[in-house]
C-alpha cells in the first residue's frame, strides 16, 4: 500500500510515518491488512527519511499543483492531509492562510477526484472550528463558529471533504484534533504553543511564558494518542460515518493551572517554578474562543480513547522524548 | 448612497431594485436614512433598468476579477450578493457551482477587501446549508452538515463572509432564506422549483408536475417577504449581529399536501387537480435533506416576521402579479 503524508517533516509527520513504518501494515477498506510498500513525505523541507527503503521524501509548494500531482497518483490509496499554517501565523498573514489550509487543501482534493480513483483522505482539524457562544461540552453536532481565520479555514475544508466524499470522489475523514502537548522541540507560532511549552521549557531546565489565564481551559491530547486516532480514523469503516465524515476525537480538559499543579506532581516545584505568567491579549482572545471540553461519545464507540490524567501525558512525554529532567 | 445588486436580473434581484427605488431611501450603518443615488444591477445576461436614471445595468461573469473591480468601488455602501447557481444544477456541474458559488463570492469579499472601506454585504444563503440527521426544528446553533452541492458552497461562503466581517475587511450579514414560493416565470433547475410550480403552473391553466411525497415538508416565504427581509438584513445595526452573522429568516412550514390544500382553498378543485404526481428521487433526496422548520427567534427579535398562512401567500402572488385565474 502507497500513503502521502503531507506535512510530512512536521512533528506530528514524522512522527506518524515512523509509526506507520513500524507496524509495517495498514488496514485497506474492506478491513484487511496490508503491507506498506512506499510511503511519500511531502512538505517544504526535506523530511526525514529514516533510512528506510520504503519512504520516498519530496519538497515542494503543495498549493501548486504539479507538486500534488507529482505525489498523489492512482496507487496512492491513502492521504493524512497534515500540512497547514498554524492558528498564530494564519491570523497575522491572512493571504498565507488561505493559500495553504484552504487552496491547498481543495487542490489535493481535487488532484484525487481527477485521478479518479477515490483514495482515503485523513484530515486534520482542530478545536479551533468551534468558537462564540459555545455550551460548557461542545456536541458532535454544535454548529462551527471559528473566530480565527486557521479556524475558519479548517472549517471550510471539512465542508470540503465532506462534500467530496459525498460526490464519491474521496473517502474523507475529518479528525478533530485537541491541541496536542506535550510536543518536542522549540515554540511556534501557534496560539496553543504555550499550551506545550509550559511543560517542556521547565523540564529543560529553562523559563517559560504563559500569556494566558491559570483559569483557561484547554483540550489536550498527547501526541502518542494523537497518532494512534490518526491511524485508527484511516481505519475506520468508511460506512460508519455516514453523512457526517468529522470526528472529534477524545483528549482531556484541564485548566492551565491544573497543567502546572501536574508538571509540580511529576516533576516538582522547583520545575514548576520556572513558568513565569505574562498575559498576552492576542494569545487570550484566541484560545478563549476555543472548547474546553467536547462531547466524545461518537469517537469512543468507533473504539477511540483519549487519555486518563494529564500528569500520566507528562510522563508519557518524558518516556517518549527521553527527557533528562533538570 | 450606492448600492450593488449581483445576479440583479435575476428573479429576487429585480424585485429588490424595483422596492429600493421605490422606497428612495435607505438606512445608513448609523442608522440614518441616506437617499439611494445608484443602484448598480450585475448579471450575466442585462437586467430591466425600469427607465430610471438612478439604474445602472452591467454585464459580466462575476468570477472574474475585472468585472467586480468595475461595480465595486470605494463608493460602494452596500452590496446584495444574490447571484447563484441553483441547487439542481450546482449538482449537476460541480465545477460550475464552485465557480460561482464559492469562488465569486470569495472574489466579491477579496475585492471589498482590497478597497479597504468596509461595505455592508447581505448574502443570501439557503435552507440547503443543513442536511443529515436534523431535530424537528432547527436552532440558530444546529451545525451544518449540507447534502449537496449546492448547500455545501453556500456554508463555506457563509464562513468566509463570517471570517472577513471579524478581520474588519467588511460589513457582513447571512440571511437564510426558506425556498421562495410562489415565484413567477418558469420553472428553473433548482430541485426546489417544484414548490412555485405546483401553484403558478395549475392557476395559468397549465399542468404542474409535484415530483416529492406530499408529505415532504417544506419552509416557504413569499417574494414580498423576502425582499423585506432583504432589506432588513442591511438595514440592522451590525452589533446586533455579534460573532455569528447567519440569520434563520422566519418563514412557514407546510406539508406539500398542505400547499395543494391551500390551493384548493383560494382557486378551487378544478385548479388544484391540475397537479400531477410524480416522484423524481433526485430532487426527493436533495429537498428531503433540507429542513421542515426552524427556529425563528432570533429573527424574530430582529424585527423580521414570516407568514400567517400558506393560503394568504397565494393571494399575495396571485394580486402581486395580477394573475388572471384560468
Amino acid at each position: 500500500m502507497k500513503i502521502l503524508i503531507t506535512g510530512g517533516a512536521g512533528f506530528l509527520g514524522q512522527r506518524l510515518a515512523r509509526e506507520l513504518l513500524a507496524r509495517g501494515c495498514v488496514k485497506d477498506p474492506h478491513g484487511a491488512p496490508q503491507a506498506l510498500t512506499e510511503l511519500v513525505l511531502l512538505d517544504v523541507v526535506r523530511a526525514g527519511d529514516f533510512g528506510d527503503p520504503r519512504v520516498r521524501t519530496e519538497v515542494g509548494d503543495i498549493a501548486e499543483r504539479s507538486v500534488l500531482e507529482r505525489v498523489i497518483d492512482d496507487r496512492t490509496a491513502a492521504i493524512f492531509h497534515l500540512a497547514a499554517i498554524v492558528s498564530g501565523q494564519a491570523e497575522a498573514d491572512f493571504d498565507l492562510g488561505m493559500r495553504i489550509n484552504l487552496d491547498a487543501s481543495r487542490l489535493l482534493l481535487e488532484t484525487c477526484r481527477q485521478r479518479g480513483h477515490r483514495p482515503r483522505v485523513v484530515f486534520t482539524s482542530s478545536v479551533a472550528v468551534y468558537g462564540g457562544d459555545l455550551p460548557d461540552v461542545v456536541q458532535n453536532d454544535t454548529a462551527l463558529n471559528p473566530q480565527s481565520s486557521y479556524g475558519a479555514q479548517k472549517a471550510i475544508a471539512e465542508l470540503l471533504l465532506n462534500d467530496y466524499t459525498r460526490r464519491g470522489f474521496v473517502d474523507g475523514r475529518v479528525l478533530r484534533l485537541p491541541t496536542i502537548s506535550v510536543r518536542p522541540g522549540r515554540p511556534n507560532a501557534a496560539a496553543s504553543s504555550f499550551a506545550s511549552g509550559i511543560i517542556r521549557e521547565p523540564l529543560n531546565g529553562e523559563t517559560a511564558v504563559c500569556p494566558v489565564a491559570g483559569s483557561t481551559r484547554v483540550w489536550l491530547l498527547s501526541p502518542r494518542q494523537a497518532i494512534a486516532g490518526l491511524i485508527a480514523g484511516l481505519e475506520l469503516d468508511s460506512a460508519a460515518l455516514g453523512n457526517q465524515r468529522a470526528l472529534n476525537l477524545p483528549g482531556i480538559s484541564v485548566s492551565v493551572d491544573e497543567m502546572i499543579a501536574a508538571l509540580r506532581e511529576v516533576a516538582g516545584d522547583e520545575v514548576a517554578k520556572r513558568i513565569v505568567r505574562e498575559p498576552d491579549a492576542r494569545i487570550e482572545k484566541i484560545v478563549g474562543s476555543w472548547p474546553g471540553r467536547w462531547d466524545t461519545t461518537r469517537a469512543e464507540r468507533l473504539g477511540m480513547s483519549g487519555e486518563r490524567s494529564f500528569a500520566d501525558v507528562i510522563r508519557s512525554y518524558i518516556a517518549d522524548e527521553q527527557v533528562q529532567m533538570r
